[in-house]
C-alpha cells in the first residue's frame, strides 16, 4: 500500500518515457509530459480514496508525491458543488451547478496546481523556481513556495489583477512586471531559466500542476456519484484544468469509479477577444494559432497560444464537447446576475462559463434536463474593478434623505 | 429525530424566555438573547453530528433552523486547521495552529453568522433587513440575503475595506456610507428599523448569527478530537465569535463530546487603538466602556463598545483566559511573517492574534508545550492596502538588468 502509485512520465506526442524521481521539464520533442500511475496495482488496493482527508490529498494515491512528509498544503480542495436553482430556472437548465473554486487558499483554483507542483518540486530538491503568470498562478506558487522554503521568481503582465502582485510581494518572492502579455513574461522566464539555475515552473513545462488540477475532476465525480454530469464547462486560457479534468475522468473510469454510460462533454470557454481554441475547434484542427492583439477583462484566459492546446482539443473531441467564445458584455452581465440571484461574487473567468452555458442552452446544444456543471475558477474580490459603486455618504448624526 | 433540537431563546441577564418560532430581537431588558437546545433529548439521538455533510450544517441539530428547506448555504464551514511549524518554532510554541476562516464564502468568518442568521430570517418570513457593519459582515449578509431572496440595507463606515462595498453593491443590496464609526452606522440603522419595516440584523440584536459563529468551536473540537487545544486566541470587535466558541465548548461538554479536563482558555485580542475589552478585563470588570477616538488598521476590530461585552468577559473569566492588546506595528509584522514563513496571506485582524500569541508566550502565560489555536478571521486580499509593492517594469523583449 504505497502513498502514491506513480509509475513514470510519458510524452503524449512521441511516447518517450521519463523517470518521475528525476527533475524533468518538457519532452525532448518539445511536448509537455503527463504522469502515469500503476492503475492495475491501485485497483487491488482496498482503499483508493483516503476519505478521512477533506482536501485534495484524499487522492494521494493518484498524485505524484511519494513521501507524505513532502506534502505542502494549506488545506486546498473539496470545494463546494453548489446548486444554482434560480439562475438555472432563468436559463432553462434545471440541473445547473457551480463548482466553486473561489473557496480555496489564495482564492483561485491555481492553488491546486501549485500545492501539488510545489510539493513535487520540494520532493525533487528544487530550491528556486521561475514562472510567467497572468497573476493568480504567480500568487499561488509564491505562497506555496514560501511554505515549502523554495525561492520563487515571478514575471507577470502590468495589466494582471493588482491584488496578485501584493500576494507575490508579501510572500517574499521576487517579482517583475512586463508591459505586455503572458507570452512576453514567458520569454523573460526562459532567459532566467537558461542563464541561472531556476526550475522552470511555466504552465505544462513542469509536469505536476496538471496533477493538482485534475483533482477538480475527481471531486466532481465523487460529489455527483450516483448521477454524473452531462456537461462540464471550463474557462480556458492555458487549459491545464480541462486537460486535468479529462485525465481524471479517464483514470476514474479505468479504476471503475466512473459509473456513467459516457464521459461528460467538456466545453472550453474563451472570450471573444482571445479565442484561439474556439477558432481551432471550429476549423476542426488539432492545434491552435497565436491570437494577435488578444484582449479581455477575464484576464486569466488571456492566453494567445497555449502550449497544451492539442491536449485541450483532444479532450473536447474525445468527449464530444465543444468550444465557445463569449463577449465582454455577456461576461459582465453574468457576473452581476450570479451575485444577485445566487449570492456568489465570482471572477470574470467563472462568469464567462455561465454566459457560455446560456448560449449553448439557447442553441439547444445543452438540453433542458441535462446536468450541467460550471466551473468558477476564483473569487470576484480579486477583481475589484469589475464592479463600480458610488453609494451616498452621510455625516454622523445626519438623517437619511427621504426618497 | 428532529433536524434541529432548538428549544427556546433565553436572556442571559434576566432569564426571560422567548419563543424561537417568533421574530425576536433584544430582550425587553435590552440584553441580547441566546438560543437554547434540548440537549438531553439530543443525547439520546444516535447521531449528533451529520458527518456526511462537509460544511457547518453537519451540526444542524445544534442550529436554529428547523426545516432543511430553509437552509441558505454557499458551502461555508469545515475550514482547515493548519499546523504552523516554522512560525511556531520561532515563537517557541511547538504546537501552533491556525484555524483559517479565509477559506469560506466571501473570504471572512462573517459567512458563518450570515448563513445561519439569513437562513433563520428566511424561516421566520423576513423579507428585508438592515444592519451596520465594518464591511465584511455587510458583504456576507448581502450575498446570503441575495441567495435567500431577502432585501438588505447596509450602512458602513467610509473607511471600511473598499472591496466590501463592491460585494454589497454587486449583490443588489442598498448601501450607505457614513463618515464615522460603526456606532454611527448603528444609529442610522436604528432609525431605519424604527421608521420602516426592517428586521434589525445588527450584531446580537438578532439572536442567530452567534449560532453560526459557534460552529468554529465545534469544528476546532472535532478537528482536535484526541487532544483539544489549551488556548484559543480570537480577534475581538463585537466578540460574537468568542461568545459563540464558548457556547459551543459548553454544549459539546454537556453532550459528552469534549474529552479534555478543562475548557481551552479563551483569549480576546484587540488593537491598542481600540481595546475596551482589554481595559475592562485588566480592571476586573464585567462590562466595558465606550473607547473614545478608536483607530486601527485591523478594521474589523474597531468596535468602541460591544453590546455583548459582558458575555465576552464572562467567557474569558470562566475559562481562565485573558485579554491582550497589540500595536499596529506588531500586527503588520505578524502579517508579513506568516506569509513569508507559512505561505498564508491573512487579514490584519488574524495577524493581531499571532502577535498576541507571541506576547503571551514571552510573558510565560502560554507554555512552550501547550497547544495553541490562532483564529484567522479572513483573507489578506480583502485588505490590499496592507501591502505596498513597487516591482520593476520591463518592456517586452527588454533584458533584465544584472544586479
Amino acid at each position: 500500500m504505497s502513498f502514491s502509485y506513480i509509475s513514470h512520465l510519458e510524452c503524449p506526442k512521441c511516447a518517450n518515457i521519463y523517470a518521475h524521481h528525476e527533475l524533468n521539464q518538457l519532452c525532448e520533442c518539445g511536448s509537455p509530459l503527463l504522469v502515469n500511475y500503476c492503475l492495475d496495482e491501485l485497483k487491488k488496493d482496498n482503499e483508493i480514496i483516503d476519505k478521512e482527508r477533506n482536501d485534495l490529498w484524499r487522492y494521494h494515491k493518484l498524485l505524484p508525491v511519494t513521501d507524505p512528509d513532502h506534502v505542502v498544503t494549506l488545506g486546498e480542495g473539496m470545494t463546494p458543488l453548489l446548486p444554482m436553482p434560480v439562475l438555472g430556472k432563468k436559463l432553462g437548465i434545471a440541473n445547473l451547478f457551480m463548482k466553486d473554486e473561489g473557496m480555496i487558499p489564495t482564492g483561485s483554483f491555481k492553488a491546486r496546481g501549485s500545492a501539488v507542483g510545489v510539493s513535487k518540486a520540494k520532493e525533487l530538491g528544487v530550491t528556486q523556481l521561475a514562472m510567467p503568470t497572468n497573476g493568480n498562478a504567480g500568487a499561488a506558487w509564491s505562497l506555496y513556495s514560501a511554505r515549502a522554503g523554495i525561492k520563487p521568481f515571478i514575471v507577470m503582465p502590468l495589466d494582471a489583477p493588482a491584488i496578485t502582485r501584493k500576494e507575490v510581494a508579501i510572500s517574499g518572492a521576487e517579482l517583475i512586471l512586463v508591459d505586455g502579455l503572458i507570452s512576453d513574461a514567458g520569454k523573460i522566464v526562459a532567459s532566467l531559466v537558461k542563464e541561472e539555475d531556476y526550475y522552470d515552473a511555466s504552465t505544462l513545462k513542469e509536469p505536476y500542476r496538471v496533477e493538482g488540477k485534475k483533482t477538480m475532476g475527481y471531486e466532481i465525480l465523487e460529489q455527483t456519484e450516483s448521477h454524473p454530469p452531462d456537461v462540464i464547462l471550463y474557462p480556458t486560457g492555458g487549459g491545464v484544468g480541462l486537460i486535468g479534468i479529462y485525465k481524471a475522468l479517464k483514470e476514474f473510469r479505468e479504476l471503475g469509479l466512473f459509473k456513467g454510460a459516457q464521459l461528460p462533454r467538456l466545453v472550453a470557454v474563451q472570450a471573444e477577444g482571445c479565442a484561439p481554441i474556439v477558432k481551432a475547434w471550429e476549423e476542426n484542427k488539432n492545434e491552435s494559432e497565436f491570437w494577435e492583439n488578444s484582449k479581455t477583462a477575464a484576464f486569466g484566459i488571456n492566453v494567445p497560444k497555449a502550449i497544451g492546446d492539442f491536449l485541450v482539443l483532444e479532450a473536447i473531441y474525445e468527449t464530444e464537447g465543444c468550444a465557445v467564445a463569449v463577449s465582454e458584455e455577456e461576461i459582465s452581465q453574468a457576473q452581476r446576475q450570479i451575485a444577485e440571484l445566487e449570492g456568489s461574487f465570482i471572477c470574470p473567468e467563472g462568469a464567462a462559463v455561465f454566459a457560455a452555458a446560456k448560449t449553448l442552452r439557447e442553441k439547444g446544444w445543452i438540453k433542458a434536463d441535462e446536468k450541467v456543471i460550471c466551473l468558477n475558477t476564483g473569487q470576484g474580490i480579486k477583481y475589484p474593478d469589475s464592479v463600480t459603486v458610488q453609494p451616498p455618504v452621510l455625516q454622523p448624526g445626519e438623517v437619511m434623505p427621504k426618497e
